[in-house]
């Protein structure tokens, strides 16, 4: 078992990376990477390594800039509308299309409307001729030892065509700064081989080596170094032989795993900083050994990302002589309050919706280990040192992750989560190329959402006992002043959710009271159904085990009783079904879409509604277990 | 010869489109690419070709969530702070660190720093510790069924991540389109050949190829086929055959050419549109041919590039699935009168500049066969059918080719050229990554830009007879409202330029009554001096032969020269060396910069003026044939 430290000593990003660029001073591995010379056709996105001069005018001759005859134009003086001139054709005048050569001892071109060819050999022509008339003189594109492009260019295709034009086969371009990332950790292995128990996928080498290709850098990744000191060390030292101009040293998920880092840099080099105040990824480690810098990456996904982002792209673009990436900044608003350490730099992930011009930001999962946060993110706010967080309603400066106007054209639904709705999502992108965001803070969350003008729509199916409806009488309650049309989704079937060959043998609500049950978060049209059917049963939720326990949507509940932490859930049948449960169907329920009429005749919402009538959608969920889209795309009346 | 059509049927870029469309749908040839399934290693960037689920969970065990130990909750409830309960390791108890898995029997873990570990084999704790405490639950990012990725979507980085992390090793993503590439011309050359008189290189099929590569597709190219239409026949039947998505025919620079691909087009298949009311690029033709769609692209390289952007890159996007390119529109206002031809759709390339938020556009070089246009423009403006142009000062939608904070951060400088400028930018590129704009609108023409707060800065030569100094009384005169800095940039000789050898004998300005001679512009600081040299001579304008010719900057006076369009212009030594002319040098002059006041602190501005001091830069100007840096970066008082 390694020496085990508790780090206390993060210290701000700044500081970290100021440290960095004096080291690399000192080693001289601060500036541009030297030059190589390539062919054009394989120079696209490359950066210029210095400024690039025509070596040939273009056009490198006058040529004709119409379709013609050329012709010298003193010749043409005598030329009258009442007396016309005749010139011999390969004598006088000689036919020319544009872009061909002037003839030796011709300076004019007169275009081909202009003539009467009303001989083989011979044309008349009506008017004199001005000097250089219709001609593309040399260099009027560009003349020699003009600069074509400047240093530190990112090479586009017309800037390919442009270099070709002016006389250049090849390009000097920066070469690519070498990555070579080491993965360590026991528990690791590669993702293209099945882990088993207290086994991990190691793709932090993946993603790394994608955000260092993507920046124009090269990376190469080698074997995962199981929890051993010596073959650490050894890796190491081989990859500073091999002189990249950086190492990426990923540690497994462990803070234990971070030692084995720090101790193998101290091994063969010095260890500067070792924990940036930056969340999440703090425990980094930015060491120096043979003159060059190694970078030590926490093992959590979306600390070993940001990691990326916030130190090792700004190294490659530097190395590249490109001015740090510039990510669009937005502001939004909180949906939520965001509570933040006040220590630390905090980079939350967060959904934006774009309702009447204001940008919403609504934070995504925050641990450090939820990739699928920051695949979803459609920002990256940051909540400076110093700052305690903001509440609902502040103002949050966010870094793009996607376009805007791909945000303007999305559609947030919040509310409740049902696992079709990414089948709807599915038929809308092929259908229209749109995009539905959905984040799920339960039904009556969604029409909260709803009334505070956060989404454009949202999902519920909230049961209520008085009027045995669905979602009517809360959206009358709830969203008195704002019109609402309810569209219905689908049907969809509740029931218990079992572990395989129900041990138990619970066949009925009454049975909740002799297991562990996995509950829903309050506000979730689940729960609601729970309590009533509990209530129906003169069941006391207290006697109910397990009720506090509450799980955020029907995967997670069923993965639940799949692991053992519970014996049963509520959830749908599907649900059930994904991760081989036992169900008993307890009822059909209504799932519908509340959409803020002021939306309703958007065209990204019109697609939506299109969408959900469509007869390959309706079928396509209709064929799910657990489903029935009868009733999908009917508009209800409040 | 070929036939001569005369082409008077352009149709509307909206209409060529849907006839292109129509005709796809009908070959069934409109639909997204079918999918192949890669490694993840090579996803980076490709499109996925159906929406992704997880087949793991992830995690896929519980796990430690912090370093300490692993243990049975129910075990602990006797726990007090006044009475420890003693565990036994091994047995009790278990070591872990985070993301270790939880080990049998145990479902919840205590931090390492609430525990006492006083022996090697036991410890101590304080307190009781709840189910599941400190444990990752299976699934916690992801459930096996959850749905990671949509369909027709780009991969990034942690998209690959993900995937890796929920089970996959490959991805389903769509096949590449694939464009063939037919260059025709018998006046072409392959880019890496030297062309001779008459011959030009052929680089269109280069920068499409780049195009298409960049948005997704894959490019093949062809040979290039000469004016032999039975070899372009076989030529295109063997690119159907190969089964590409896309044939592009690409011409040589005359309208005849188009007869060739036309004729080739209408021999196996349809020719659809002959002519899109496009500028410039018009002479575009659509073709089916065995199913198979056919573009002809005009020979011009900037129609060329333009009809990538309008026509073959949403058709490239469209087989991925992807919406269409969305560049970002801002409105600019323009610094001239734009005029446009009534029928067409009008692509003018700009220079942009921000000037107190406003962005301001400048038209660069309008012909269909200046790269370079493209190269430097910063944005595409777009003139609709139907309208003339726009007044100087009106508005101008504008599709941006940079980022908006690249062009926020460039500064602009309009005024006089001078081809040192490029050696100032290159040195303010590499010290501070900053980048300096260039218009030619000679000496006059900047300092008016300067007044009307078009550009930041503007560089002149402007020599005042009367006071016999240089810029500061017209600097007086034409911005007595606008506070300016005068900072000398360069002393440079100008000179009479001469062909080869000189072989009229020229040796002074008297020399000229018996010369062809080349001038500059009017406002050009280089034609004041000519009339200041003139005048001082007794010589009247009208006995100077050419003094009507007027070129735009020094290299295309030489260009001119060496080319024997005249026998003499007035220049800079540096000019004259770079195309080999002789020089008679007449006058040292002074170039400065004149910087708008309330610009000076700006960051970009501190940087150039840094930059006109820094040493280096001073010596590197110095040793230019024609320049002298001792007085460079000196602030002159007006």
């Amino acid at each position: 078992m390694p020496k085990r430290h508790i780090y206390l000593t993060d210290i701000p990003l700044d500081e970290a990376r100021a440290t960095l660029q004096a080291a690399l001073q000192a080693a001289n591995a601060a500036q541009p990477m030297p030059a190589e010379r390539i062919p054009l056709a394989q120079a696209l996105g490359r950066v210029t390594a210095q400024p690039v001069q025509a070596i040939r005018s273009s056009p490198h001759f006058h040529c004709a800039a119409m379709d013609g005859y050329a012709l010298r134009a003193d010749s043409t003086i005598s030329a009258r509308e009442t007396q016309p001139l005749r010139l011999r054709l390969g004598d006088d005048a000689f036919a020319v299309n544009t872009g061909d050569p002037l003839p030796a001892d011709t300076n004019a071109v007169i275009m081909i409307e202009h003539v009467n060819q009303d001989h083989d050999d011979s044309l008349l022509i009506y008017a004199a001729v001005s000097p250089w008339q219709h001609v593309r003189l040399m260099g009027e594109d560009i003349v020699t030892t003009e600069t074509v492009l400047q240093v530190n260019h990112v090479l586009r295709p017309v800037d390919l065509g442009a270099l070709a034009g002016c006389g250049h086969a090849q390009v000097a371009v920066r070469r690519r700064p070498h990555v070579r990332i080491i993965p360590t950790g026991g528990e690791l292995l590669p993702y293209d081989q099945k882990p088993g128990r207290g086994q991990l996928t190691e793709y932090n080498s993946l993603m790394l080596a994608a955000q260092i290709e993507q920046a124009g850098g090269a990376a190469s990744i080698g074997d995962i170094i199981g929890d051993n000191p010596a073959a650490l060390t050894a890796a190491l030292q081989s990859a500073l032989d091999a002189e990249p101009q950086l190492v990426l040293l990923l540690s497994g998920s462990s803070a234990g795993a971070q030692d084995f880092s720090a101790d193998a840099i101290s091994r063969l080099g010095e260890v500067l900083v070792h924990g940036i105040a930056v969340r999440p990824g703090h425990p980094v480690i930015i060491g120096m050994a043979q003159d060059l810098p190694i970078i030590g990456v926490p093992g959590y996904p979306v600390s070993a990302a940001l990691t990326g982002e916030l130190l090792i792209l700004p190294l490659i673009r530097q190395w590249l002589g490109l001015t740090p990436p510039q990510a669009s900044q937005v502001e939004a608003v909180s949906t939520q309050k965001i509570a933040s350490p006040l220590g630390d730099d905090d980079y939350v992930r967060v959904a934006l919706a774009e309702l009447d011009g204001q940008l919403q930001a609504t934070p995504l999962g925050r641990g450090a280990g939820v990739i699928t946060s920051l695949v979803r993110a459609d920002g990256l706010a940051h909540i400076p040192r110093f700052h305690e967080g903001v509440d609902r309603g502040g103002k949050l400066p966010v870094a793009l992750l996607r376009h805007r106007q791909e945000i303007q054209q999305s559609l947030m639904m919040m509310g409740s989560h049902d696992p079709m709705l990414d089948l709807l999502a599915t038929h809308l992108r092929l259908r229209a190329g749109g995009r539905l965001v959905s984040v799920n803070v339960g039904s009556l969350g969604g029409l909260l959402a709803l009334r505070r003008g956060e989404a454009h729509l949202a999902g519920a199916h909230l049961f209520d006992p008085e009027t045995g409806s669905y979602n009517t009488s809360f959206v009358r309650r709830y969203l008195r002043e704002k019109p609402v049309q309810l569209v219905t989704f689908a049907h969809r079937e509740q029931g218990l959710m079992l572990a395989s060959g129900n041990p138990l043998g619970i066949q009925s609500i009454g049975d909740l009271r002799r297991a562990r049950y996995i509950n829903r978060q309050r506000g979730a049209g689940t729960r609601v159904l729970l309590d009533y059917l509990l209530a129906r049963q003169g069941i006391d939720p207290k006697e109910v085990a397990g009720y506090e326990h509450e799980e955020h949507n029907h995967l997670a509940v069923a993965a639940a009783v799949a692991d053992g932490i519970g014996d049963c859930g509520m959830g749908l049948r599907g649900a059930a079904e994904a991760l081989d449960l036992e169900f008993v169907g307890l009822v059909w329920e209504r799932f519908d879409l509340a959409i803020l009429q002021r939306f309703l005749e958007t065209k990204p919402m019109q697609a939506l509604l299109e969408t959900l009538r469509d007869e390959a959608f309706r079928d396509d969920l209709g064929a799910q277990s657990g489903y029935r889209s009868d009733e999908t795309g009917k508009l209800l009346i409040r």
